[in-house]
């Protein structure tokens, strides 16, 4: 304990046991607040386990949206920022940036699709990604299937490939928003994940200090879903939605069903051989659904306005920007996908339709076979997942396959089915779900 | 993020994010969560940033008294257990213990003349103290301006002396509730100091720990005390008796007033001047009546009801018993106490009662005058501190002293007395403040 008329150390403009306070004791920080904790948590001054209590605090008590704006800025602030203000359309003259961001599902795969399909109408896509960690799968994890592909640009390389090619998916650098790193692995281990504020601040403030010019927020609800209620994955869009349009990012954000997983695919290989089904004009119905629509939110935020997506997926020029995505990432578009050694069959106990197929148990379970990690130093097996057989509302057959389990090491199986007890749910024939995938949208 | 169906680590029956979570989530935490937690901190295994999310948690979230009691039980448990009950009195048979704890006031000197005078009785007194931290004085440092005593005892002394005495204040082991002396830190760095359960586990831990078979609590309210209201000191004294009796203590509180100094003196050697006025038969009205209050509650509690504590105190008895304890810790009673190398005089600005004089505003500028420490590692002045010379409800003249400000560094006067400002509130002769010393008695 320090004087307490005198807590200040003189080289700081401010106290963390002072700030933590403010929260605990449910007053606002100010904006200088704010910027100083973030800065100084960033310089190491702040201590983790006094960051750690502030964000229980913001956690319980809550951020009112000027404290979350200014939260995000300051972590904005706190590395580079990208300027892709220079880039130039093939024709000439400024050439639009809009980037999408998933809040994680099973089986989403969109991004893979959807990158080169808005290339294909002018707009540029810097897609920066992260990797998988927990239930659902990471967008670089799936890519690196791809004999050849690094994730690892820099900054000019991306800019070449932007001008180039229109659309690149690497990994974010370092110098991206370091203070929602360092926040966000403390949050990991600390129960403080659950904040609205905080994973609004935590998301925008990279995508803001990326530099698109326009963002299309896919915010997932349900089982498979960081939010399992509507009402709060509505108010985490409307946060996000806010932050952007205050960043002067033109911002819209789509609530989107994830009760059961997205297509017939969970696990990398297999989620880049399902979006290259869909950029070869095929592909589940639910992927293209999502695809186009979040394609379409993403052409109009550019400005783009008189563009069929749809036909862009089955005239195969989607499908050229993919080609020429991967091969300048250093990735081979038509080499074999790796395939898994071991597989095991789960049947269909009962004649019935499938009214249920629980998202995040199929999520657990292809972690369990390989395709997750578990820890961030942990690798993961390309080839491991789950391909499921049948969707929601299909009617299926006692006996009949369900989902193939995929992995290269078969002692996997056992804690993967144990998590998959109860994920199919049958109902006497007659019975039908409602899905809506698209279930809002929030401008 | 582990697998959220499989966090635990083998070795370990719990995962510190879980029991963060149960907590943050207004959820109770079981008794084996409990004693994993408190246990797994003091190993190292939760980190600090864990449990400083917790005690945020703990402290907006609250605790239950099933919950208080098992936390306090685990942290006695995470060190070693005195056990004063072989302890015989000089003519045979169980020789009773009775311990005092304040939460901390301005200008308390109550241990010193306290001790002593209970154990003239038969009861013997195991004071285990701390050093003052912030505006209040710890009672080692007092003692320690009297040249040559010492502290640290080991476990035989301090067993030796409470028999050959039958009083001794020494330092509390490192072995005593090492669980809450690394809590203890880490929530003055991390804002959750104010949360009644954890700072009523904090000091019944140490006390249960430390052998006492009885306790009574003086439970400060006022601008100089940690409770600045009588509700929530109230709240503190409840909880922290019930956890005693759960753990077989005797156990007894009053509330007193400390919204004004005790005595006339705030400073280590000072007061230690002050209590051996006390034990000669003399001394402020207020630091005699709450010294044989609490003589008499102590004495109550451990079975001795016919006691004249202020016959004790009169009589030399109590004198008699310093004497022998002080020089058992080889301090020399007879010695002569520091003196202030500068004093400045504070002067009344105006005729009238004094109705006010702030024991927080003193406190803090006997801190700055040199008696306290702002982190653990300063040393103090032995005679730095304030000499009072007109308490609340007393005449004074404009041009008379008030009091008189002692320390060895001249540099210190400013910033004492601009804390000052405002700690003496005049008002027209007439007015005349009502102060209870001991406000309400919880058993």
């Amino acid at each position: 304990m320090s004087d307490p008329l005198d807590r200040v150390n003189a080289a700081e403009s401010f106290d963390a046991v002072d700030i933590i306070r403010t929260k605990r004791d449910h007053r606002d920080l100010s904006d200088d607040q704010i910027e100083w904790v973030v800065d100084a948590y960033t310089r190491g001054v702040v201590a983790e386990e006094q960051m750690s209590a502030l964000a229980m605090a913001i956690l319980l008590n809550g951020m009112t949206h000027r404290e979350t704006a200014r939260w995000t800025a300051a972590m904005t602030a706190s590395g580079e920022r990208l300027d892709f203000s220079t880039l130039r359309a093939p024709g000439g003259g400024v050439r639009p940036t809009a980037d999408k961001h998933s809040t994680g599902g099973v089986g989403d795969k969109i991004t893979l699709p959807l990158a080169p399909l808005v290339a294909v109408f002018g707009v540029a896509v810097p897609q920066l990604s992260g990797r998988g960690l927990g239930h659902t799968g990471g967008t670089l994890d799936k890519l690196e299937s791809i004999p050849g592909w690094r994730a690892a640009l820099s900054n000019d390389e991306m800019m070449a490939q932007l001008e180039g090619v229109g659309a690149v998916v690497c990994a974010a650098g370092a110098g991206l928003a370091p203070a929602d790193r360092k926040l966000y692995a403390l949050r990991d281990v600390t129960g403080t994940v659950e904040s609205i504020p905080l994973i609004a601040s935590s998301i925008m403030s990279k995508k803001i200090a990326e530099g698109t010019g326009s963002l299309v927020l896919d915010v997932k609800v349900g089982s498979g879903a960081f939010m399992k209620d509507e009402r709060q994955a509505r108010e985490l869009a409307e946060t996000m939605v806010a932050l952007g349009l205050d960043a002067g990012v033109k911002t819209v954000a789509l609530l989107t069903n994830m009760s059961t997983p997205l297509g017939l695919t969970v696990g990398n290989a297999l989620e880049v051989e399902e979006s290259i089904e869909v950029l070869a004009g095929g592909g589940p119905e639910d992927v293209v659904e999502l695809t186009v629509r979040l394609a379409e939110e993403m052409l109009a935020c550019a400005g783009v306005h008189d563009a069929d997506p749809e036909q862009a997926l089955r005239d195969g020029r989607a499908m050229d920007v993919w080609r020429r995505m991967i091969a300048a990432q250093g990735g081979d578009p038509d080499a074999a996908l790796p395939t898994a050694q071991e597989s095991e069959v789960v049947y269909a106990p009962a004649d019935g339709v499938l009214v249920e197929l629980d998202a995040f148990k199929v999520g657990v379970a292809a972690w369990r076979l390989g395709a997750g990690r578990a820890r961030k130093e942990d690798s993961v097996q390309a080839a491991a997942g789950v391909r499921l057989h049948a969707k929601p509302g299909a009617f299926v057959r006692a006996g009949e396959p369900l989902m193939t389990l995929l992995t290269d090491s078969s002692d996997r199986f056992g804690r993967a089915k144990q998590v998959l007890e109860g994920a199919a749910v049958i109902a006497p024939a007659g019975a039908r779900p409602a899905q809506r995938l698209v279930i809002d949208r929030v401008a």
